[in-house]
């Protein structure tokens, strides 16, 4: 298949590009370095130095011997867009092209504008391009799960068929989410959605949760293919800087009371997951959403498996409980449905002490490049 | 009370703006004159000429004796608007400034991300220097019962309990709307509601159906101060429509089936709507959701009202189905709730046969001024 992927440099759009290239499809990845420049300007460097996409399609074709094509640019600038899209005639478009921080889409107006305007422009190009010039094109989004909050009642997948004073309706599950970022996918899907249903264009929207990990048969095959490692408050997650404070013998920051409650994931399974959606499109007119997490954990419970294998492992782990920066609930009800993409096949890969050893012994291997300070929240929800 | 409207050239703008002046507010305007100019470009001029804000605010000093302050500026850009309220320093925001055309947002690609750039922008402004220089102001924003869609049961105001397999809780009643104009609306919304949760704003939301009329206390003291009057297929409604093609001998062209129902209300409910929700401030960290409107009709309906009142005058009214250039239910279940602004006061005018003639009667003293081409649908909803 003809696949493009934009945000094609990011912690999932290079493992994916990689993994399709190497199945022997036709790759072309878009990227403008955006997360590149935010990491430097907030001081929050990936810990592995990644070499920049020409270097890392250069290695790619080196040690496996198949093409990526690339080209930087912003998705954002439509006559960009439009022009990779024509010239590519895409079987399928994977859009990632996302400023993907919740905190730095918190930090201030500027960050909170260009948070706004990047991934909503982005999802409106990709809109337009697809119905201008590749109209049969299957686009798969990646939302978050984070659309939906944390609501008192059990979270379907997309969709919810509500009865009232005795009458019935479906309407899109009800979203409401906990920082500006997460808000800019719930806007992405009522866009998405609108047009969907009036133009007929078909879209698989992708719930996701936080995705943990580092091998994919290719990022194995040589250090300059590894997907970003960012452990920095800005663009990591709770399970990299928990594993980089294990390693660097710096107390987990558990957010408030350590309740918080997600669904989470394997690259490997984002892999898979991206991959059983393009083989299945939805079909033309529909608007399909899936819940994209395999296995749910509190943030108590990671600090407890990141303690316990780290402590194994000869560290000496501690955990540290933080005023919460964030505005979150920190006790909830959390029970989401996540079938769609286990009907398609999805064979999970859970957070095993065996692959939460595999963690930290890759990160102990750069134990020096790591920067304390990087670790702390910088960002506060409040004002 | 200091009050400041963006959006001041508009429909309702000015003559909010004229009505709060009287009342004895300190009344300041912004606009942009995008409306003017989209009008031009699209061929959609008003019907009787309008004096330019600068004429129209000397000719109310004239008449009236009362001052109205205006900036001529994008409310788009942020150190425009930012400036703006650091010197007004209003207690009040009536946020009328987005592009209000349904037809120009489906028009083509341009159009549409004009429409989601500008709403969102504006919105997102107001937001952000409201929290920076003036974070006890209520901002009143101008929503659309267009952002419910038609679903297929009751319509609440603002919000619904659900209850799913044996839990509860409450969500923002779900949209689904008709245009992408109407869809920005939806994420204006969901923009506020965010940040009103997050950081404690106070926001009136006003999902307002179509609205008519030209006759307001000040509107009649002078010709020079009359709303402006769009007859055409973009910024006309279907009420302007009807009342033009009856006076010009055009039959009444109702869309498809004609059964597609609104709820309406005349302009000097609109004004009342706004001050009662200006009187009656939500308070901090509240986004009250009110549905304003005063009575329902079915297009059908209102084409029937219109020519038995045109016919009754002597105008020779007829009716014809067009092929509907939108994609919209054209028969459907249509039950909203809007006791919200009648419990603050809200005392309707409803569209009563003597409210239709006063109307028929202005526009035939500008009859031939009327173009034909205008008030034909020239935006299809296809593709």
């Amino acid at each position: 298949m003809r696949v493009l992927i934009l945000g094609g440099d990011g912690y999932l759009g290079w493992p994916t590009a990689m993994s399709f290239a190497a199945k022997g499809h036709e790759v072309t990845v878009v990227d403008n370095y955006l997360r590149r420049r935010i990491a430097i300007e907030t001081d929050s460097e990936a810990l592995m130095a990644t070499p920049n996409l020409q270097e890392r399609v250069r290695a790619f074709k080196e040690i496996s011997g198949r093409d990526i094509q690339m080209v930087i640019g912003d998705c954002a600038d439509y006559y960009v867009l439009l022009s990779v899209v024509k010239q590519v005639k895409p079987d399928v478009l994977i859009h990632y092209a996302e400023q993907p921080s919740a905190p730095y889409s918190m930090m201030n107006f500027g960050a909170a504008r260009l948070t706004l305007q990047n991934n909503l422009s982005v999802t409106f190009n990709v809109i337009w391009a697809v119905m201008e010039v590749a109209p049969d094109c299957h686009i798969v989004k990646l939302g978050t799960m984070g659309e939906y909050g944390t609501p008192n009642i059990d979270i379907e997948e997309g969709w919810l068929e509500i009865e009232h004073k005795g009458r019935k309706d479906k309407f899109l599950f009800p979203r409401q989410a906990g920082s500006l970022y997460h808000t800019t996918k719930v806007l992405d899907t009522d866009l998405l959605w609108f047009y969907v249903r009036t133009f007929g264009l078909q879209v698989t929207d992708l719930m996701q949760g936080p995705v943990y990990g580092l091998h994919t048969p290719e990022s194995t095959l040589d250090d300059r293919l590894f997907p970003n490692f960012h452990y920095d408050d800005i663009f990591g997650t709770v399970v990299n800087r928990f594993i980089t404070q294990a390693v660097a013998g710096i107390p987990l920051t558990v957010y408030g009371k350590g309740g918080q409650t997600r669904g989470y994931l394997n690259l490997l399974d984002t892999l898979q997951c991206i991959e059983l959606a393009m083989l299945n499109p939805p079909g033309a007119g529909k608007l399909r959403v899936l819940n994209q997490f395999t296995e749910q954990f509190s943030v108590n419970q990671l600090a407890e498996i990141v303690q316990r294998v780290g402590n194994g492992m000869g560290l000496n782990v501690k955990v540290q409980n933080l005023v919460n920066p964030r505005k979150e609930a920190e006790d909830h009800y959390y029970n989401p449905t996540h079938s769609g993409l286990m009907d398609l096949g999805l064979k999970p890969h859970f957070l095993t002490d065996e692959r939460m050893e595999e963690l930290l012994r890759v990160v102990l291997r750069y134990r020096d490049g790591i920067h304390p300070r990087k670790v702390l929240p910088r960002v506060q929800w409040s004002r």
